[in-house]
């Protein structure tokens, strides 16, 4: 997509799992001025090979920015993921103040969003959830009746949904 | 702990919410030397926050390590978390081919893991699973006999267990 206003494009990206590749990475975007919404680091299927996923708002064109990543040395590929087709993902850990009157409503709750218990103690619990960005930010603002205590969320993951492989690290 | 010989840490950071700021914290690790395992950048509960989790293999002693990450500007505070407390978790997508025959034992294997189907087309599946490295290594190799055509993941995010709270971006 190109677009003259900014807006927000999720990049995927195969590099090669060798030190100093983030630093690289996060220095192209800080020099170029792109503004990283999001960022995940994982491994692949392929131990030599990470791929991160940025989501970033860009006010020029896409493809510009594609071929200037592509040039990094560690970079093996870089593509952008079509907003239509795309399965998106983050994770969230959260640990809640949980008065016992409030344990019916919680547990309404986490079954509408999916979210799972995953640890308890004295008046609080460790909550986990997964789902996009706006599912998060949704079950995020439901959670503080419940006095927020602590929250870490992931970066964005995504894949395409169909069968066709976008960056594969397979050959 | 201080260790010296190699050892794993995990260690939460909480940063000032600005460009360039996952440039400045690449830049010292990379600077210094210290291997990126995995890291996870995120929103807090305080928007002019974000919490990165970054786990990372050390020869040095980690207080030397945290009082030098405490140092760079954006950083608010960087903790180590214990890992005898820890609740770690990572969040996994998959695209596996996934002839007729499969759908039981793919079935019964989503079970054990606790992993859903988010995405279904022609001869192929999508997975989303959360767990521990250790648990999504597991998975990710029993899937590999129904052949991986793409896999997803982000870094590891963890918070303590119990009530007590770690780094909160609450005041």
């Amino acid at each position: 997509m190109t677009t003259s206003n900014s807006s927000t494009h999720t990049i995927g990206l195969l590099v090669a799992n060798k030190p100093g590749v983030l630093f690289r990475i996060a220095g192209l975007f800080s020099r170029r001025g792109w503004n990283i919404e999001s960022l995940a680091v994982g491994p692949t299927e392929r131990p030599e090979y990470s791929r991160v996923t940025v989501v970033v708002q860009l006010s020029k064109p896409i493809e510009q920015m594609l071929r200037q990543v592509q040039k990094l040395l560690p970079v093996v590929k870089a593509v952008e993921l079509q907003p239509r087709k795309l399965v998106e993902r983050e994770l969230m850990l959260v640990k809640i103040a949980t008065p016992e009157a409030s344990h019916m409503e919680l547990s309404a709750l986490l079954e509408v969003y999916n979210a799972r218990i995953v640890d308890v103690s004295m008046g609080s619990m460790m909550i986990e959830a997964t789902g996009s960005n706006e599912r998060l930010d949704a079950l995020e603002i439901q959670l503080k009746k419940f006095r927020i205590q602590e929250l870490c969320r992931t970066g964005r993951i995504a894949l395409e949904s169909g069968s066709q492989t976008i960056i594969s690290a397979e050959e």
